[in-house]
């Protein structure tokens, strides 16, 4: 194929992505750019990229995608410096940890070729030091396609974050904002109020130094990177205070519970948190023989992110995508490849009911 | 030596205890009992307990040593259970997660051969399955005299840790119930009321399986038994209240901050937060060359807890102690051998702050 890809941003994300796109496809040209020029050095030093540029435009010029992997609150403005320079084909996804200010910034510099992505691993190490081809091994990948985004578009980002090992799934921006701001967010500002909480009484710091595996396990996220996570937070505020405020509630009835004597109310949650805790790896790994599904819509704007939200919400993993379209106009063909027999049926019987006539791909 | 040790409570932590002594110590006979018949005959299938026996006075009779490895709430009732049957030179100890009301119903019940225990070690598996004799291996180990405790006792204590891997180190048992309730009951509790933030939203529990590293560490103790917590949170009601009481305090500044778009007070948190968790486990390891420490000292209750918990609370690990009393009565002589240098001469300090007069003993 020989095509290059641009990498704007080049710390553990972006240093991952350029390892992962080189080790995947050798043809492939990754072309980057950082503001530090030290973490330019080391990609080059690591083989994270072919070549380094001066500039954003510089790499995104001529590039089949452009991959934003920069701090998240950087990405609206690289949009609109991008936006006049790309070639007419050209697609920009990034990896922000928030979605919805910057899918509306993507799309309103970019138009139909921004596809918002976060890949859901990470590290507390960051920088291009701690970078790794095996980063996404595994790992979901968040994609939030709207109704106006391309589902050629889609369908080629797709491809790449499985070419670097993750699994994509795709989920509408606003509610994967609400998702992280619980499942990343809050955890992450409650590991350093942990912190907070047990180093408090300062002579006795050094016996901190007792604390059992799970005060380590807990807190280990407190170790990442302030300026980072100020950015993250400062994007998704309002989600992040909700998840905060639902925090506070659940603690202050815990404190109820045992301020008042209510054994059993604490242990039945104690319970239903442990199983839910369990259960929430046990689930179904989105994964299993790839099976197909063919639908017609209508070719207006929307139908893509109609489907592919249903299938991130029902946790049905989506591993191939495309859309023919019909020379008669006005109707498509949508073509999906899912991960494993029950999670097509679980989008079959979803799709049906949101109207869509569904065949499956005999085998 | 052939000496015959009592373990009640064949779970996670008297199983390793179990199997750790036989370890270290072919001649050592473990003797167990436990309510739940399964845990016995797990124990005497895996080798934790040379015999079972039928009630907890069978166990402790004749024994030099008997470990409380049962759930913490159970431990005062077992102490009055025992007191009358023990051999007179018999020692008690246990390994129950808070100290204070523990500590206080053993030493009525058993004396000053009561030395309370805590292993800071554990998993959130449990039961005799999970047993296993390196549990302890490099763990710390917190004991806790009092003014009443009998330095022979803490010093055959301290040996029976030692040999099963772990390093022991002296607290107040109510320095210990603060402690734990900051560095460890409250993480539990907040990691369960991070799991029900998490899975609020019924209709998207298949996007919690997206969740990233993060989350799964922050969450991992919310797998643990729900009845264990409910006993040791119980335990420990006025600390843990405080403990959450103080978290939800810091919650609530972050809040704030993140409401009124103070990123430098937060950026500053999650610094000064970063910093700490990073310098928990980058302190002086306890560890190092034996120095040998000697100091005259009143033959008067008191004196060891005096000395132990402030090389706890400076972090000092002591690693061998005896007293040597003096035939001319009212005074003894006090043998510390410490762990490093640094470690001895910060309890140097401490000491004739305290208005002891210390010598270093020749190497």
């Amino acid at each position: 194929l020989g095509r290059r890809i641009g990498v704007l941003g080049l710390g553990l994300i972006g240093g991952s992505i350029g390892l992962g796109l080189r080790e995947a496809d050798s043809t492939t040209r990754v072309v980057g750019y950082d503001p530090d020029r030290l973490a330019v050095l080391g990609a080059l030093e690591r083989g994270a990229i072919d070549e380094a540029v001066d500039s954003p435009v510089e790499a995104a010029t001529g590039a089949a995608v452009v991959m934003l992997a920069m701090p998240v609150e950087d990405i609206a403005a690289t949009c609109s410096a991008l936006a006049s320079g790309l070639d007419p084909g050209s697609i920009v996804s990034d990896a922000g940890s928030t979605k919805k200010g910057v899918v509306e910034a993507g799309e309103s510099a970019i138009g139909p070729r921004f596809v918002g992505g976060h890949p859901m691993a990470g590290s507390e190490r960051h920088g291009i030091d701690a970078a790794d081809a095996a980063l996404f091994d595994g790992a979901w990948w968040i994609l939030t396609p709207t109704s106006r985004t391309s589902p050629d578009a889609y369908s080629d980002v797709s491809a790449i974050v499985q070419s670097l090992g993750a699994k994509p799934v795709a989920v509408d921006p606003e509610v994967h904002d609400s998702l992280v701001a619980r499942l990343s967010h809050l955890p992450q500002l409650t590991a350093s109020a942990l912190v907070e909480v047990a180093s408090t009484a300062s002579d006795r710091d050094a016996l901190l130094g007792l604390a059992a595996r799970g005060f380590r396990d807990v807190t280990r996220i407190a170790a990442s990177n302030p300026d980072l996570w100020v950015g993250i937070v400062r994007s998704n505020r309002p989600a992040v205070l909700e998840a905060l405020k639902g925090l506070a509630g659940r603690l202050q009835e815990v404190s109820d519970m045992i301020e008042r004597g209510e054994w059993d109310k604490l242990r039945d949650l104690l319970d239903r948190t442990r199983e839910a805790r369990l259960g929430l790896f046990a689930k179904p790994d989105f994964g299993g023989e790839p099976v197909g599904l063919t639908l017609m819509v209508p070719d207006r704007p929307g139908v893509l992110a109609e489907v592919t939200t249903a299938a991130g919400q029902l946790g049905a993993n989506i591993e191939d995508l495309r859309i023919v379209h019909s020379t008669e106009g006005g109707r498509g063909r949508l073509e999906l490849v899912l991960a494993g027999r029950e999670s097509a049926e679980l989008l079959v019987g979803a799709l049906v009911r949101l109207g869509y006539r569904v065949d499956r791909v005999a085998d």
